[in-house]
């Protein structure tokens, strides 16, 4: 069975003895309520390291109060078992109190990459995702990280505060996985109804007809608005955005067509009844 | 010589080496213009470790644009002497594109400890306290870190950071080193002048006054009103706090006697002509 281990003490014991073997360690920081996406990320780190770690923890400060952290999808016997079939070597699941000790009062921010897209819609997001993710990684200690590209600001975030803070890892993006109409896989589709799920195809669909636009020399201003069109056609009640941007620093591109050596990024956010998904592709 | 490097990477090569070879290393970062206090820092550190390590980097971020960051002594050939004569195994002195690369955008925050007192008089201050000294103790990946307790608070923000992300390191804090006549030693002590230099003194003084009264049963606000009075007559020109607080929290004590069972430290800032000087005891 795949191990499990509740304190940073057994962690770093774990994996420290694993490097003095000569072993590398790789790192899939999760919040749970796996799925094949999640594997997928394992099953990279398993061609590049020798020993995986995925760590579970939901994380409440990267949750506004009105968020959905009570109902976030929680189960780590059946998260255990996924990990065990995937070959996964340790699973590191501490609960609050590890994480944030009586006292805590550290946060750390960034500025630029973090501030449009998720960090506008979600001002406390990217605080809590890199104040858990610098701990997981000092935590862990870890040779690399492997994080999704479903979540791609998140992980330009990530590469951003590794960067900065020295730290010795390397961050790997990961493909996202797709369920075979196209739909990225995500712990949220979980809270979608039958009706919402079929409706739910329109967003890669809508994002695939922006790009192919773009590429044929559409303005990007033109491909926009015809994605959220498509997409408030679709069923979904609003659209955070859908914005074409830099794939380096997620400054905004547009609104004219694309320059030859731009290298654009789709994102977008957009709310299926009280479900919010989100997506992104390089075009 | 101590050996100089100025990048990260031969920072850490140098210290995985050591550590390869079981040898403990202990950090001391300093901002240079190096005085007995620091070299003091050094030979607590060799105390306890066999390696050790003296870093030199005047952080423009602990400094707002109207302080002293141009005006900071600076003198790189009499610092490395100084660790030489001390047996400073390595300097470590990067400078502001090693420490702060392009597109760096990172800050880590602290609530709590850091404030009131330096805080609530330089609001950037510990902000840039807390980045820079993080990213040294991920850098180097010491042992054992030494900070002089001369500045207590910063001793306790450095504490608390150090826990809230978990850096495998274990913080020190050393005695102040002192003058003759009490004073303690700073860089900053080379701006006052001779009739400065004289006048000083009344700040140790006043606050072992102040913490006499106190033990004695006096009422913390008296003592403090006094210690405050007695700077003013020395010639201060402002007094920014004088405070006793507790000596782990930085939480107020006071107004009246102190009860027993409490833990008071005694934290003071003050000018004298452009110089700001501040001091702490414990009570």
């Amino acid at each position: 069975m795949t191990r499990i281990v509740r304190t940073v003490a057994e962690l770093r014991e774990q994996v420290r003895a694993w490097k003095a073997a000569g072993e590398q360690v790789g790192l899939i920081p999760t919040m749970g309520a796996l799925h094949d996406g999640h594997l997928s990320l394992v099953r990279l780190a398993q061609t590049k390291v020798k020993r995986t770690v995925a760590s579970v923890f939901v994380n409440p400060k990267q949750f506004a109060p009105h968020e959905d952290f009570d109902a976030y999808p929680r189960g780590e016997t059946r998260d255990a078992q996924l990990l065990e079939s995937a070959g996964c070597d340790l699973l590191f699941a501490p609960n609050a109190a590890e994480m944030y000790p009586q006292g805590f009062s550290t946060t750390i921010n960034l500025t630029g990459v973090s501030e449009p897209l998720e960090g506008a819609a979600r001002p406390q997001f990217f605080g809590g995702v890199a104040t858990v993710v610098t701990k997981l990684l000092i935590q862990a200690e870890p040779d690399i990280a492997v994080f999704g590209e479903k979540d791609y600001q998140q992980l330009q975030v990530i590469r951003r505060v590794t960067r900065d803070l020295d730290l010795p890892v390397e961050i790997v993006g990961a493909p996202t996985a797709r369920a075979e109409d196209g739909l990225a896989l995500s712990s949220r589709n979980a809270y979608l109804s039958t009706e919402e799920r079929a409706a739910a195809v329109a967003l890669p669909n809508a994002m695939k007809a922006a790009i192919a636009a773009v590429q044929a020399g559409e303005r990007v201003e033109t491909a926009e608005a015809a994605g959220k069109a498509a997409l408030e056609a679709a069923g979904f009640r609003q659209v955070d955005y859908f914005d074409f941007r830099d794939a380096d620093d997620l400054s905004r591109l547009g609104p004219d067509a694309l320059p030859s050596g731009a290298r654009p990024r789709l994102l977008a956010a957009a709310w299926l009844g009280k479900t919010r998904l989100i997506d992104n592709m390089g075009a």
